[in-house]
């Protein structure tokens, strides 16, 4: 599918108010390409397609819109339609959007939607929602142990006809709904239909807790590899499921903040949606903290460099290398940063092997510090037709990157062994930290070379 | 679990020589924490680990394991052994398992497997491993559309008890194979039993080709949100099924890549495991292409720099200057790179919206570059007491900013509008091109500055 040409056939039927035809090509798409539709429509030409759907419809593609244009549909329609919408969804979905909106507009529909459902909601909407209770949904399927798989069976064909109960496993609980087990939708379908269900369910569960935070959530999904983890309360007792739909974006979202956080933006305080296309305030308060430290090392840097002032006046050229220097120790060493903040993050680098990991970098730092300072040696000999200040170049190249390497590469494995995050702007840091001492090897080599040589 | 130290109680078992309590001690772990223990084990104590773990969990366990660990045990345990884990595996495993290792071993362990299993699993490793086939499952349950409700949960009794077989949706096939529906369990669970399959499945069916590519794969999964998806050929014919953990191994590397390349290294030639961990050369292979053209572009930097060294004779202090100038524009320039790249990759960013974009980042620039030109402007008047220097100072940092925020969102989106992956290597081009811009502009206002003021 071409969305742009989606979007542009859908413009012309909309300027043609041929409604009919609209709804007829709107059902043709699978929701998750009208949500990409949607993306590019503008919001009256949104609203006019949304208002086609029929409510099954407009409830599934809801799931796949970002939260800004969910709350603008549903703002949009009227609150009778949008009410019903809403007690289509998941309740963890329906949480988010009402989450999403102003409290006084969420309240509103709330008191619109059935008890039940707005009560569960409600919950919800209680926990933290970077924690597993407020990304769980807590319409699950449960049995008794003592069912038989042809009694689960029957529960099933009645209970999981609902549309916001999501079907991956079975979960047996005791009669105070404390967690006692799971049976996979397989193993039910492939056990003799007389057969306990507490003779087949696997009752060393992997669970997560209501107060576990997204990052933990995610570790254990990407460990075990679960279409689903239950979510128990403090006493064991089942309160919900996350699937790995949710994971999935929760995912993406902390990939971003890690990728985000590398190059000094910081996501703490504002939301990484809003840094590339909310309030431009936001985006500049993301951006501006470790720029002023950056500010801050650089200023060290022109202090150093400050303090070799008189070499400048005495053989000027040597103020043309310091881009040379500083860029590649910044980029060999950025390199460092990277694979060691990404290891970290998938696990590939661990703490027990932190020296490994030192030793081999510092090695391969050396090696290609090396080769680019002979290479610079050559090229400023030819060029400058001096083998004194090539030596002093390309050996300032050599230390420069090997260093680079080697600060590059500690620097995330010392903050991982203080708790400290190392995403968290070691770039930005360790960038100057590396300008700084690069200016310094440099100017020494300088200085001996000047004093002893020329 | 703590596995440093469990992995350490284990040692002491294994020193005192006592096999049965190693069995018991590794029966209670889940298979996910077993490969966790096992990727800090020695190989000798893994050997003596595995070989005490029945054929299930073995097989279990391989799935866990990185593909260097899976073919090391493989080796070290008798074959006879070997081949009955490997027929307990997915075909998709057994066929990455069998892929990694050497061509004559591979051979070997083939011939010794079941004849049907071995010409299935031959199948996939003819498919490129970077495609839907050869990451595919070719065991998959399928029925046709006359059959009813009963007949298909009959079938499921008798077919799905096979240990390789996934089972997550039922897919409907005709008498030649050609893919005509899906059911989802939940939907056969919750249909009359006497309903016809055809009544109940999608037609309407996003599928994967065998030919298509691993990055094609993961947006289907990601906009679609399936747990599994069907692969078919180029006549329709169903060939195999991919499940949401294959892809999610599938995108946190092509998300280390993507990390990877935007700090410089190429990971083309070099797998992204063998830049952290194998043959030094390897990664030294991998660093240097995009050190070599920052080399390039630096060496532009050096020569415009000297072209201005009548300049650091005259005023010596310019020349301090320039690691401040450079490592901000640097890092802004980054921070523009790094959301540019990410949002395009999540789709956050759209062609259609680049100008947007574009517009939004070069204010944000601005606004940031005349705040940080202000301070380096009161910064430098105060220390060197020279108003005229501070301006000179304070507006090349403003323009180099906005500049460097200009260049920095402007190159991903020309990329991507070429069609080259933005991601590959724009951040040392990108930094390079800023360093050298930048030089221009401050030595082009200190020139100024030099013949007018002074």
């Amino acid at each position: 599918m071409n969305t742009q040409s989606v979007v542009e056939r859908i413009r012309e039927i909309i300027d043609d108010d041929t409604l009919v035809q609209l709804r007829e090509e709107l059902e043709t798409y699978h929701v998750a390409d009208l949500a990409d539709i949607f993306q590019e429509l503008k919001p009256d030409e949104r609203l006019t397609c949304f208002k086609l759907l029929d409510v099954e419809k407009a409830a599934d593609l809801m799931e796949y819109l970002n939260p800004q244009i969910q709350v603008e549909l549903l703002g949009d329609i009227d609150e009778e339609m949008a009410s019903r919408i809403l007690t289509k969804l998941p309740h963890d979905a329906a949480a988010d959007v009402l989450g999403d909106m102003e409290d006084d507009e969420s309240e509103t529909y709330l008191d619109k939607l059935p008890h039940k459902f707005s009560e569960e909601v409600r919950e919800l909407l209680t926990y933290d929602e970077d924690t597993a209770g407020g990304m769980m949904n807590p319409v699950v399927l449960t049995v008794n142990s003592d069912m038989s798989v042809k009694d689960v069976l029957n529960h099933i064909r009645i209970s999981a006809t609902e549309d916001n109960m999501e079907l991956y496993y079975v979960y047996v609980v005791d009669k105070h709904n404390h967690l006692m087990g799971v049976v996979s939708l397989r193993r039910l379908l492939t056990s003799p239909i007389n057969q306990k269900v507490q003779d087949i369910m696997i009752s060393d569960i992997v669970k997560l807790h209501v107060d576990d935070y997204s990052d933990f959530i995610i570790d254990e999904f990407m460990k075990y590899q679960y279409n689903a983890l239950p979510v128990v309360d403090l006493y064991n007792r089942l309160k919900g499921m996350i699937t790995w739909d949710d994971v999935h974006d929760l995912f993406e979202e902390e990939t971003t903040e890690e990728i985000l956080q590398s190059s000094g933006i910081s996501t703490e305080v504002v939301d990484e949606d809003e840094i590339l296309s909310g309030n431009m305030f936001k985006a500049i308060r993301a951006r501006t903290p470790w720029l002023f430290i950056t500010l801050l090392g650089e200023f060290v840097a022109v202090h150093v460099a400050n303090h070799f002032e008189p070499t400048f006046s005495l053989l000027p050229i040597v103020a043309a290398f310091m881009p040379l220097l500083a860029g590649l120790g910044g980029n060999i060493g950025t390199q460092s940063i990277t694979l060691m903040v990404r290891g970290l993050s998938t696990g590939q680098v661990t703490m027990s092997s932190a020296l490994h990991h030192i030793i081999r970098e510092t090695c391969i730092g050396a090696m290609i510090g090396l080769f680019f300072g002979m290479i610079v040696l050559l090229a400023t000999w030819g060029w400058k037709d001096s083998i004194g200040l090539g030596c002093v170049v390309g050996l300032a190249m050599a230390v420069n990157m090997t260093m680079a390497t080697v600060i590059g590469t500690l620097t995330p494995l010392a903050l991982k062994s203080i708790n400290v995050d190392p995403a968290v702007a070691s770039g930005p840091v360790i960038a100057t930290t590396i300008d700084v001492v690069g200016l310094l090897v440099y100017f020494s080599l300088v200085s001996i070379y000047l004093v002893h040589i020329v």
